[in-house]
């Protein structure tokens, strides 16, 4: 099976923990199933790593291409590996342009023949293994030629205003498609349930020369290398509007398992096992109370009912559970600096911020390096607190252990590498202090 | 007028913001009169700085001394300066030798005469002027010898069972005490009520004479230092059970005027002047909702009710606010770091805990140092952030400013001095680090 996972854009809709730089599917809340104690980092895994573990162990062949922007990749990285494909998209054209992108790597970078089969679907549904299975009848059933594009259309449990409608020729379990609908309101979405239809939950399987024909028709180039130099000039279109609608023959195939789109803090407290994740203390006067707490305090609830509480170093959420659904116009007044982030290398994680200073804390996995770089307007003092590893600062390389301290002039390059997990704390000083004040250089290691 | 406050033990009721070294008088939550903007520092004050500024408001060559554990020496005199006298309990001994050291301190220490009058009354009612206006009056009754003890009795404004009762024998606003009664239940707090009874908030003058005459009948001592010497040795005695059981001459001052005891976070919050300290946003839903917040990260609260919501570098509390009052064993159960502290010359905060190094920010006032110390088990790093002062390790001074590193070996002696304001990060280094790992030198400056 080949899978490409849409993996979409930042999320503020989960705020403290999904940021600019971390959408929602790299929070981890979701009990790994072998594990029940150590380390959260042990005992967690995000919806993109539950997603790709279930991927391979219904399908321990499957390819999975990530199609994502820029700004993930580190994260991808640093969550599930580097034995996965990434498209990245320079730019966001919506999913049009995206899927074509995605599906000309496939062909072009990772040599996907023209018959063989792409599922295309998004990287946050919460679903069991079962999602899985029915992927690979999808792939099985575009393999078979049973119509040009074939759709997962999930069984509605309610009449959701939340989803676009798959109206099916007939009631069998494969049915070609009668139409399409729009986001209803929810007595139109009751009709189309008592219709038959089925929720579009952006599910589909195509052969790669189909999706790659309509590319060419729309979009003028040669191969991956070209579509993706002039990937910002093209238009944004959703591959709704750019090729189902003007697709006659498409089947969809039934699926009646668990299906959840976990997009607020409410229906993602719904998927989690536990009420606590994290420190954090509930009195027996607490009810229907989830806390998701990635900092290193304790929180202390007593007496709340049918609450989220969230905290990480962006900030703490407080917030009666259905009201948590319209947090975004209040998160987007929080102009804030991005305090932690994972790297392909490791994580960052700021413990101060003053005028003319930042102090950070870097954690590198063993065995990576951060690029060798350097800033023009501050310079930085490295701590190693624990771990080893060798710092290469203007070309000249030194073995590092805890205790060791490095200062750096603005201006000079430098790196570290791990043998071991390191930890060091940096302070940065200058004025003007800013992520984008860096430069990159070539290191040979 | 020479006051006593007695400044009492640590506090979990007001968990985070109280814990085992800051008492609830010295969290910064109510508005300064003068000031209403600019930084939290500039804007709120304790209760201790509030009742210091209410004495010196209405009598400004009052005496304040403080009666105190060692544990807040540092932070009384970060409060509210040097300029005041401080009676420290070498341990905690009850109110009768706390009250007997203290009175034995203003004789011998501050030269307070036999003759002169001493008001004793707790460091944390809220009250206005008025309370200290009382305070004058009290001091003024006990001068004119209008009994030997003259005690504030304050007009109950419910039948509470919180607090001991005092009946007066006439209704007059100053009268004989004819008798005391220990804490009620409520119904019997309502027939004292009825016989015209009065809270005792713990507030009385004596003559100085009094109370040392009380004292060196019950405990064999010379003078203070003698007495400060011997006093692990003193039976734990309560000032009631001591003093005033024994008394037939005693007297009472009526007050009416306001008088609050902020013992939870739901007394407390109801003085606040608005629903929120530090960074905090409320949506609309949100109703009899305060929040208090010291940690440099906003928070959003949605949709709750009756609450407090406080965070400090401690932890966080969300907690339905009649529930807050209960709040003491599970904070029992939370055994945890001291991450912020209030020195004399300023403060220190804890930024990162690993299992082998500790990372705190370090502020040093204009014109403060540090004690000439030394480690026994870690190194220590300094990289100052901001300001200027000079450095001294194992004698050799250094001038120091932003971007300069100090590196500590263990054994080795240092301090800092802060010529302006000073900021630092100090990485401490090693296995078990504690603070009680500290020698302390002589220094000359």
């Amino acid at each position: 099976m080949n899978i490409v996972l849409l993996s979409g854009g930042s999320g503020k809709r989960l705020w403290p923990l999904s940021n600019d730089i971390r959408s929602k599917q790299f929070i981890k809340i979701f009990k790994k199933p072998e594990n029940s104690k150590g380390n959260p980092e042990d005992i967690y895994e995000s919806m993109l790593q539950r997603v790709y573990r279930q991927i391979k162990t219904v399908d321990s062949d499957a390819t999975v291409t990530i199609a994502t922007s820029k700004s993930q990749v580190s994260a991808i990285h640093n969550q599930i590996g580097a034995d996965v494909g990434i498209s990245v998209e320079p730019c966001r054209r919506d999913t049009f342009p995206a899927i074509a992108l995605a599906t000309a790597y496939l062909h072009d970078v990772q040599g996907i023949g023209l018959d063989e089969v792409v599922v295309v679907c998004p990287v946050d549904p919460y679903v069991d293994d079962e999602y899985f299975e029915a992927l690979n009848k999808l792939s099985e059933l575009a393999e078979q030629d049973v119509a040009n594009l074939v759709l997962m259309g999930i069984d509605p449990t309610y009449p959701s205003a939340k989803y676009g409608y798959i109206i099916p020729s007939t009631k069998d379990q494969v049915s070609k498609v009668d139409t399409f609908r729009e986001k209803p309101d929810e007595p139109t979405a009751q009709k189309y349930i008592d219709q038959g239809g089925l929720w579009n939950g952006g599910v589909f399987a195509y052969k790669l020369r189909y999706v790659l024909d309509r590319a060419h028709e729309l979009i003028d180039f040669t191969d991956y290398a070209d579509l993706f130099s002039k990937y910002e000039t093209l238009t944004k279109i959703s591959f709704d509007y750019a090729v189902v609608e003007h697709e006659k023959d498409i089947a969809v195939l039934r699926f009646a398992g668990e299906w959840k789109d976990l997009g607020t803090w409410n229906t993602l407290s719904e998927a989690m096992d536990e009420n606590v994740i994290g420190e954090g203390i509930l009195n027996e006067e607490c009810s229907n109370v989830h806390v998701i707490n990635e900092m290193g305090v304790p929180i202390l609830v007593m007496g709340i009912k049918d609450a989220v509480i969230s905290a990480s170093t962006d900030g703490i959420l407080v917030s009666d559970k259905e009201q948590s659904a319209a947090i975004k116009p209040f998160v987007d007044e929080i102009n804030q600096q991005v305090m932690f982030a994972e790297k392909s290398w490791g994580t960052y994680k700021v413990l101060d911020v003053e005028e003319e200073s930042i102090t950070v804390k870097i954690t590198l996995k063993a065995g990576q390096h951060m690029n060798y770089h350097s800033h023009e307007r501050r310079n930085e003092v490295w701590t190693i607190i624990s771990g080893t590893g060798k710092t290469i600062v203007d070309g000249m390389e030194q073995p590092v252990k805890p205790g060791d301290v490095i200062t750096m002039d603005a201006g000079c390059k430098h790196t570290v590498i791990a043998d071991s997990e390191l930890q060091i704390i940096e302070v940065q000083l200058g004025k003007g202090i800013t992520v984008t004040d860096k430069k990159k250089y070539e290191l040979n290691i």
